[in-house]
């Protein structure tokens, strides 16, 4: 599980430096935005959950893979952007990894039903709101190809995993928590291979 | 008073899940716009207190009238924009609501005077400025009609009730509490009426 | 220390006004903007402690400095541009307080090693950062001048000075904390008088 965080953490650090090369910030600009993409969504999941300090700021190898992820944007760059399908991989990966964690964090803290999966969810997504926000453009989550509906689904089975008693079960719910993960990814996969997208409104009058 | 939270919570969902319609989001991005316009002022005003997780994602009836709201601007956003007088009023319901609750609530969690008036402020306007932030716009209570100051004078009030004991009295404490959410949606709707705006700067020289 | 963190909070809340006043807000979002820049990197800091509520929020003094800072940019702002040198000078003090009061609050609440570091740099940045935010402009110190690095510097000596016992002698701990607010302040006048930069990323592909 702990390896499974790692990749989510590269991968979210990855997309995050990217933006920030494309919007010709600084190394410093670079490396916040690997930063709070692969940890603001976990920050702020300790937050809500009053868990402080957040355990990523505390993390010593996590920040330093958010950093390096960063630093390599910032150096190769354009190597990255031509490897775009092994950076949607891990981004999946990381999707599923931060959907369950989160989750589970919300319940081993008491948080059940409504919270875990509300937690789970921002866990995921949040990261990627904050580097937008920071770059100046819409949220990527509310336009492109499902991202939040399968992290949805993820957290709501494994609210629903711990309610009975599943992951408990000293194998199966070690193998429930994998299946799980491989599950938001695999539908995250398949959202962009056959370009599902949510729906959008039909027409909108001017403001 | 529970009531009126709901009417603010659907008020601030229609508030949020319009703009989100209107930039061409998806719609998780506009049930997530109605969601942290009508929920975000209440959890930043528990963050801010220390009251983890926030009462907002626990409360699943608020939780679905947000969304609600947002599902209903996805569908007839060209009928609603047309009742654009029932939406401000319906919001400047929500604007009074929020101000005495969040009050209250920093008051009841022994953070009185200037505190309990700046939690009533932002868990009244947080919301709509999380909203204007994801959707890459200038804070509307920034240079609207008079939006934050009827709050403002709501949440002094609030704390100076509190603070001489008025709100202890059994029956009087309940009409004063109500009197204080009809004063803050009189100012604002008068605001909206009379177009009464804050001032702005006379002239700015260039960046 | 107390007197430097004024300093600090009138020129970070000039800094904040000035914005405001250049986006043409009005005399409410030019007030927000101030207290924001001023004093929302510490409540930033306080939220990462767990120290509810906020100091920021429950000291008048403070939230007065702040927002008469803004106050002043409302209505003599062409003045305060000329005084652009007298500004940037003020802010570089305040980057050096927020960077040292920052980690030693850290510190005191035993959070120290990364932590302190993380929480230094995030409170003396963070305040410009919701700052553009809010003002929908690209963060400052994603771009300008070195900003974060005299701050993070900062940040690492005083978590090594408290790490080694430094602070806990009498007079000694006194000069090193004032020795190290004059660091990061002369640091950063530095790298504004000479120009120093951040490096930039070589070139970039195209999104």
């Amino acid at each position: 599980m702990y390896l499974l965080d790692f990749v989510g953490v590269f991968a979210f650090g990855i997309s995050g430096g990217l933006v920030g090369v494309r919007r010709h910030f600084d190394i410093f600009g670079i490396l916040t935005l690997a930063f709070v993409t692969a940890l603001g969504g976990g920050i702020v999941r300790d937050l809500l959950l009053g868990l402080t300090p957040p355990a990523n700021i505390q993390n010593l190898p996590l920040v330093l893979t958010a950093l390096g992820a960063g630093l390599l944007t910032f150096f190769v760059e354009g190597t990255i952007a031509k490897l775009r399908r092994a950076v949607l991989i891990a981004d999946a990966i990381g999707l599923g990894a931060f959907t369950v964690t989160g989750s589970l964090t919300a319940i081993a803290n008491g948080s059940t039903g409504l919270e875990a999966i509300l937690v789970g969810v921002i866990t995921a997504t949040g990261g990627g709101v904050i580097r937008d926000v920071l770059a100046g453009r819409p949220p990527s989550v509310f336009s492109r190809e499902l991202y939040a509906l399968p992290a949805l689904l993820g957290a709501i089975l494994t609210d629903a995993a711990a309610r009975f008693g599943v992951l408990d079960i000293p194998v199966v719910g070690r193998l429930v928590v994998w299946g799980l993960v491989v599950l938001v990814f695999g539908l995250r996969l398949a959202a962009i291979r056959f370009r599902w997208k949510s729906p959008t409104p039909p027409r909108a009058s001017h403001e």
